[in-house]
């Protein structure tokens, strides 16, 4: 008997529907980065362990797919883009005309816990602007962010984007006497503040002498607590994009490296998920790449925003659009006689040539299973060839008229109709 | 001072240009199998190491990137996508209607000797058609091989298709006398013929009963020693095909696996590298899926074709446009007055909104270096937001010529620019 294979666990097949609906997020992600004037870009998916360890410290090795390969090096299935896109902007930073808008979309691994939402496998879209201090690219991110949601199909009825400023807790953490080596337990703290009894919490500040009425005092604050958050607000209202902002002080993000504004798109429904995150990150290009530069950027995976895509109305029907699309053909040739093989070739290679996509039946069949078939496959018009050949039928499978045309008239005749 | 992190050997980094050139080659692959009716699907990028035991037996091993994961599983980066689609095809094989036309793009993993052409990573196209018996099949997937050519800007002079059939040579052989357990051997020498010495050939062939010039005698006969091959002729003919085609019985392609036609595209320049080849294989699916299904298919990988396309004059100067096309934006904005920031984020939004790319400059520049950058980005076209705004320039960088419009004529006044 056959030894029966499964998937690993935490794997995915993408069957053709559940592919069709891959490719449709990934040609929004990339579309609308193209119109922001992005690059694509795309690093190994195998990189030396110690790329990872030396962004995020040792522990990262227990949820990374990590092993020793034939040459006896330390290697693994890259968890993120971030350390790959620092190794590569470094080693040919001269070549490339600063800023950089560089985009990404790829596959990542992570060895954790499999759940909803969250598999050992998933497909990230990466987007970055590198060696640019002004404020006006992280307001193009969160812009472009945006504008990733609006073209799935959302409205500000489904998704805010919460942005808050680094920079301003730890202005206001130096000016309340914080020292400058508890800076990163203070974000730490901020951090878990909503997932954390307030007791808790007011324990963990006394140390650094600070309260929780302060804290929540300078997060009531919004805006008024940062120039920069000010600047981006005022560039994404001017955009067009005000009613889908809300500033969240409570928002630092956990890790360590931002070094500015820091975003999240969140569903505003009842799941409340994080579909994207992102902020600005000055000194982590220098750790990892040895070159200084300046960068800011965000990442969506594509688990969370499908599974939404599926749960919210118009957008499942755009993605329940595109499947169709992307498994149906334009046109079907049904062989009405067995004898003109050779026409039916014909037929089937010229309307390709055309631009149409074109199924028929390998072997023969029934003229009835045929226009059955036809049916099936999506296609608006089947094209009959027949023992009258070189003329040719066209039969429209919506109304059933057909139309009878010579076969050099067949590519233009078959256009009008799909124009019509 | 800061660790030098590296690409692992035979691992690429694809930066912009060479990311282009790879889309360009999937985008190429993706039109051409949508227009013969194939839907797109892919499998995990790790499998279980017994799966690819099951297909090529434990020496493959050798050749894989394989390792045990943290749940103690023996797994494996995948070196091709065969076993893959038998497990996925025979799993859900009720839920498709036969024939399946399936295509996947994806990435594959070897642990060999880096050299020119191959690597320990690339990237494949892999067509096959699932469930069907129909010589038609085999027709159809040369037809598409050969238009994926000739969609690249190659010619008949630059490859030609070699078809040949496994069938033809096991029905030789056993009219011959050779007996069935010799005939995987039997096929082998056939295989080896080419690059071993007549002797040495001779030798080989003694103990099966059979001669050198009878051998050469069958591989002179062509196509006549084969109705299928016959019937594939005759089909490529009607389709316009015919002089892409060689019939060479010396190919029997080395995998074990194939049970019927079997075809190489190759380069006919000096290089006479293979860039393509596959075949029909009824038994493999039952083998490591367990369910029977005839099978056939091929595959392409993106190395040696994408090395052929920048060696061959149309070819490369079709995938230098994409690479161009794929780094440039359709429109600069040029911000004249530094206080119109707002102004510029509108202009920016409401472009892109209109389906334009666009770029600008994040921080203040001065006008003649914006002007500068905008030819550098490869726009056709600048915008220009000054004291005038809501009225605003449009700049032909090409010409030089300006067109003074108002800010809500000005997506309408760019499409009519792009249309002259």
């Amino acid at each position: 008997m056959a030894q029966k294979f499964q998937t690993l666990p935490g794997f995915r097949d993408f069957y053709p529907a559940e592919c069709a609906a891959r490719n449709y997020v990934f040609d929004t992600w990339r579309r609308v980065a193209r119109r922001y004037g992005f690059v694509e870009y795309e690093g190994p998916i195998l990189e030396p362990t110690d790329l990872y360890r030396k962004k995020s410290g040792n522990e990262i090795v227990n949820q990374l797919f990590c092993f020793e390969d034939k040459g006896e090096r330390d290697v693994s299935m890259r968890p993120e883009l971030t350390p790959t896109l620092a190794r590569m902007a470094a080693a040919r930073q001269r070549d490339f005309k600063k800023p950089l808008r560089w985009f990404s979309i790829g596959q990542f691994f992570r060895y954790e816990k499999h759940q909803k939402g969250r598999g050992r496998e998933f497909y990230q879209f990466n987007c970055d602007i590198l060696g640019e201090d002004s404020i006006i690219a992280d307001a193009e991110l969160m812009a472009l962010a945006i504008d990733l949601m609006l073209e799935l199909g959302f409205t500000a009825n489904d998704f805010k984007i919460r942005i808050s400023d680094r920079q301003a807790w730890v202005s206001y953490a130096i000016d309340q006497g914080v020292a400058e080596e508890s800076l990163t337990d203070f974000l730490q703290i901020v951090d878990k503040m909503e997932r954390t009894p307030p007791e808790k919490t007011e324990e963990k500040l006394q140390p650094l002498g600070l309260s929780l009425a302060g804290i929540e005092a300078f997060i009531e604050s919004g805006a008024e607590a940062s120039d920069s958050l000010k600047e981006v607000i005022t560039n994404l209202e001017a955009r067009g994009l005000g009613n889908y902002i809300e500033v969240d002080l409570g928002i630092v993000r956990g890790l360590a490296y931002y070094t500015g504004p820091v975003f999240e798109i969140f569903d505003i429904g009842k799941g409340m998920r994080a579909v994207a995150g992102g902020g600005r990150y000055d000194q982590l290009i220098g750790l990892i790449g040895g070159v200084e530069m300046s960068a800011c950027g965000f990442a969506m995976g594509d688990m969370v925003i499908t599974d939404l895509v599926r749960e919210t109305e118009k957008p499942a029907a755009l993605l329940e659009a595109a499947i169709v699309s992307g498994q149906s053909v334009d046109v079907y040739v049904v062989e009405a006689d067995p004898s003109k093989k050779s026409a039916t070739a014909q037929v089937v290679q010229s309307l390709r040539s055309d631009g149409f996509s074109v199924h028929y039946a390998f072997a023969d069949m029934k003229v009835g299973k045929q226009f059955q078939t036809a049916e099936q496959s999506g296609a608006a018009h089947a094209v009959v060839v027949g023992s009258e050949f070189p003329e040719v039928g066209i039969k429209d499978l919506s109304d059933r008229s057909e139309e009878k045309v010579s076969f050099e008239a067949l590519g233009a005749a078959l256009k009008r109709h799909k124009a019509s």
